[in-house]
């Protein structure tokens, strides 16, 4: 049995797994990343988080036989460097691979975390089987990812995937990329619970002047639309069928087998992907409408380190992700 | 020096090339299509414009190496067979590829024609020298091709690739696809037209009133707005921006090094593409909108038949195009 450490890297949490060639996890470890305290701190957390997860599974560094970090980006996997990253200060081209395989004495890879998050569910969760597929996370933002023939699409400047940034709206939401109407500023779970805080400061009947305005989440809206707040229920009908829209476009421009719906916003089930699934299909060009599998991700909050243990086997192997 | 016949069949014209391996014509024909004959008239059409084009090249069939018809679809590239197709009345599942294998002793490929052409821009024309790229050409409605990794990307379903299908606005104009709000319906020569048109009946300061509004082309739009007319400069430039987000959605999901556009609103200009560029650079993420190439394609009508002889050439040699 060859073992495999996958790493998700986040601006507030950090979780490690050693995970087996089949993709099942046989120890894990969680710390917080501290990323106040800078880039050689958060580096030794990544090392040490590593070093958890092996001893979580019984197993010995030296036995490992590959790590992959998931980190948020822009980065270049090729090269195992992220350039910059908005939440990680102090991080600026920072040889995350060369760093990891040094601390660790294991070869390391680096992929940005939506690539290894849907590799996660390509791999072991709701992809698996299919050869191509795309899939939106919906939390604070959108995270995408594109797999192609079996492989990650990347682009020719690591900057593909980003489904997120599907332009939805001409001259719609600023997005915090620069551009208007991303598929980001209506279909996150940011978005959801601005717009409800929004409304509900504005003195509308969304069920949810009770809570503190500020404290008005995209679970406290789900929470309220099965409590009865139509208010709540259309908006997440508006905002399954938005997600549904940019679908379509992915659906016509890419053709994929599955569109993986991830992410937080995934609790409010069926009242999201139903109109989700009817948008898609109502704009899809036939017959891709008809064959294209818009289905919830399997595999939560794992997906990550899944994700990044199966690139780990697969790079270390030496095929392309 | 081995010759490749490309054809690329339309509604209206069906035309084919000799095109030796560098991807220089070496002879041409052109017919009508007669559409209205029916199947077996259109075929026997097909192969005479493929020995036409060789005897206007001085080969002779038997030294022709391989064929390839590009085709409107749906239509199925691996089997050779057009599934049915709204241009051509009667054509339902007809083997194209074995029925011009047989008549013309050459083994025959098909493929989109949206392919055809994308396929023509990247080997010889625009494209030329990238691995991937994405192509809108505006016409009649907007066809689109995308590449990846120098091949093109059919999709499972070879239903990718339909960049004219990405979905501009939300519950935007209707589309002849069943979608509404499809790029085609902001950005297509005869989006365009309609909206002059029905710009001009409403009794709008068009520059356009002289002529019979059932005759206003694109092309007279863009006469206008040179000749001064600020609707018609305004229309342009408005399906330039329209473009350009189209563009940044394609660049956002997959990140390639060149956009080609192509089609006879081509003939704006940079009335069409400096708005068309700009919105794709303020709204795709960086580093990806400074990367990418927005470019006039550079082979005209002759892109089908180019592109069509080149994937002969490479279908041929065993390669997958």
């Amino acid at each position: 049995m060859q073992v495999f450490i996958g790493v998700d890297l986040g601006g507030t949490n950090l979780r490690a797994a050693a995970v087996d060639e089949t993709g099942r996890i046989l120890g894990r470890s969680r710390l917080e990343t501290h990323a106040a305290e800078g880039l050689e701190a958060v580096l030794a957390r990544i090392a040490s988080a590593a070093r958890q997860a092996a001893s979580d599974a019984g197993v010995r560094m030296e036995d490992v036989a590959a790590c992959c970090v998931g980190s948020p980006g822009p980065l270049d996997a090729a090269t195992g460097v992220v350039l910059f990253t908005p939440n990680l200060p102090g991080w600026k081209n920072v040889p995350v691979a060369a760093r990891m395989t040094e601390a660790l004495g294991v070869r390391t890879f680096l992929e940005n975390d939506a690539n290894s998050a849907g590799w996660g569910e390509f791999w072991r969760g709701a992809g698996r089987g299919s050869t191509d597929m795309v899939i939106c996370t919906l939390g604070t933002g959108v995270g995408g990812s594109v797999i192609l023939r079996g492989r990650l699409h990347r682009g020719r400047d690591q900057m593909a995937g980003h489904l997120g940034h599907i332009i939805l709206v001409p001259d719609g939401r600023p997005c915090g990329c620069g551009a208007t109407g991303c598929l980001e500023q209506y279909c996150s779970a940011k978005a959801v619970a601005r717009e409800a805080r929004e409304a509900t400061r504005a003195g509308e009947d969304t069920g949810l002047a009770r809570l503190d305005p500020d404290g008005i989440t995209a679970k406290a809206v789900y929470e309220a639309a099965v409590a009865g707040s139509q208010y709540c229920r259309e908006l997440i009908e508006r905002t399954g069928r938005y997600l549904g829209l940019g679908i379509a476009t992915a659906v016509n421009v890419l053709d994929p087998q599955v569109a993986v719906i991830a992410g937080g916003m995934l609790e409010a089930g069926e009242m999201l992907l139903a109109p989700c699934r009817k948008a898609a299909r109502e704009n899809a060009l036939a017959p891709a409408d008809e064959r294209v599998k818009i289905v919830p991700a399997e595999l939560g909050g794992d997906a990550g380190v899944i994700g990044a243990a199966g690139l780990a086997m697969r790079r270390s192997g030496g095929e392309e992700a």
